[in-house]
């Protein structure tokens, strides 16, 4: 058995490079024909590497590994996503806990697995890492939930934010536009801040109650004070403009990945009891949770559709790198 | 009734003036006659302002307002502590969820209340921020308690953190001093660091279980990862010695105010699941959990003693500014 694949690859020049590679399952994995693929902004982070791209991975079980059915409910034939992480120990102290994304023996996207990608025709993946998905949902829909939605979810979720509560999203993207329906459909006031009008109308279709326009403002005025603040931007908004609507107590999540320090001192951490609080996909029991509420409530990416290329994965790229996409790619296997 | 009280304030020079003011009591208010107050390093950001210092003060109420006895159980003769807060206002929504020391409608040292302040003879205060002392602390390790206690008290009892957790504490002072008492007592690993070695033996005494000189080291090599890192330095430590040290999900409390940005990418926070917290005082009830907790197991702060008078204040805030406080001053009142 096993799986023949082609994936999409990084290359030193940053061109997108077709490979072919072979899986067996090992005894805790499964093989999975992928169907679709989202496309996610660190995926660029890794345009430069030899590795296969890809981590919004959706497709269907062909083959499992040998101890598959004793320790786990996937069976052959069940559609899945894949994620950022490839596996989780089991045993450490974050893992026993629930808090798996935590885990620090994981492998995951850039650090194990290179010779694979959801940008591909089939991967191997631990069971440990995999999500079923429900029927409600489409898989080109479902790819963009596995690191977009789970990043966006696991701030309102998992970090003791209410109905009610007033929660600030920097940023309408693959991860803002998800973050809007998030915690729209969860009963928050959604205060969308964004740097042109241009997305005023989209925002307010996603769910958001307030729409602020930050490019050139140097005060954001009377506002009323918000609970949280989501920053989904690539570059690290100017925190000078944010921190009078914080509310005391208020949680901050910087959720794109960037080098550049935050600047907060502890003057206004103190000040304002705020919490900086680094948070990277969900847990388990939490991305689970996301997936069965977007089920229920409706929630999905919208997407732009590119054919899983050479071709496809590049343009795909190029309009995410260009600010173009609304909001997020999907590649999709042909047929 | 009323009371007439000499106070020590600072001055556009730096210069400690001695002057006298008269309080009433306030329906909500008590007259406190002081006998003990701790010196902060907080008190220095006051020196050039013309308002009573002092901010850690003990004493006995003489007199209770119009409304004290409906509305608390403080009564004349009673022996209290008061902090950093004037007031609470009780109906916001920190205040009525538990975490009056985030209340948004208080009052605070520096910012009300300047003609009095506890380097005196006697406050009026409300009873919102008012502090019973268990008998078991005597007057003189009560004061030092009231913020510096406080502050490195809620971290460590009002953030998750548990018994067995290792908790790094960065400096032995005032705060870093009392940190470790209170962690260790409350059955937690304690890893201080400090720039050489010579307050070792101190630190062991007061309850670490590990010290590391920090002075000229580059790397920790392989300490076992803390839960949590608790920063009581007057200056930012240079965090890059310490993120290799924190376990995943690690609680990162910068205690001392300073103005400097603390330099945490967001690629630091997210992938090392970080939360950067601020934290002041505690509130009400982890207050009086603080009290009863320090009589009960013997916590203390190593003090100096100085007189209350012209003479005294100014000998003790410049043996602070100077870093040669063992380890917390307190100002007495001459009988």
């Amino acid at each position: 058995m096993g799986i023949q694949f082609n994936v999409f690859k990084g290359s030193k020049n940053g061109e997108i490079i077709e490979g072919k590679g072979y899986r067996d399952a090992k005894p805790t994995e499964v093989i999975v024909k992928i169907s679709h693929c989202g496309v996610c902004g660190s995926d660029e982070h890794f345009r430069h590497a030899e590795q296969g791209l890809g981590h919004e991975g959706i497709g269907l079980i062909t083959e499992v590994g040998s101890s598959v059915h004793a320790m786990s409910e996937f069976r052959v034939g069940d559609r899945v996503g894949m994620a950022w992480f490839h596996k989780f120990c089991g045993y450490c102290k974050q893992c026993i806990t629930g808090h798996q994304n935590q885990c620090v023996n994981s492998t995951y996207f850039g650090n194990a697995d290179q010779d694979q990608g959801c940008f591909g025709t089939a991967v191997a993946w631990d069971v440990s890492t995999l999500y079923k998905i429900p029927d409600e949902i489409a898989s080109e829909d479902a790819g963009p939930l596995m690191c977009a939605g789970a990043t966006v979810w696991s701030p309102l979720y998992d970090h003791g934010l209410r109905p009610g509560d007033r929660i600030g999203v920097i940023g309408i993207g693959g991860l803002g536009h998800l973050a809007i329906q998030f915690a729209s459909k969860m009963g928050m006031e959604v205060v969308v801040f964004s740097s042109t009008e241009s997305k005023k109308q989209e925002a307010l279709a996603f769910g958001a109650s307030e729409f602020h326009v930050t490019k050139g403002v140097e005060t954001l005025g009377s506002i009323a004070k918000l609970d949280a603040l989501l920053i989904t931007t690539n570059v690290n908004p100017d925190l000078a403009l944010f921190l009078p609507a914080l509310a005391a107590g208020a949680k901050v999540f910087p959720l794109t990945i960037s080098m550049e320090a935050l600047p907060f001192s502890p003057l206004a951490l103190i000040g304002g009891f705020l919490s900086v609080i680094g948070s990277g996909l969900a847990p388990t029991a939490s991305t689970q949770a996301m997936l069965a509420f977007a089920a229920k409530n409706g929630v999905k990416p919208q997407i732009e559709k590119f054919p899983m290329t050479q071709v496809g994965v590049t343009e795909a790229m190029q309009k995410l790198r260009d600010g173009k996409m609304r909001y997020r790619g999907v590649l999709v296997v042909p047929n």
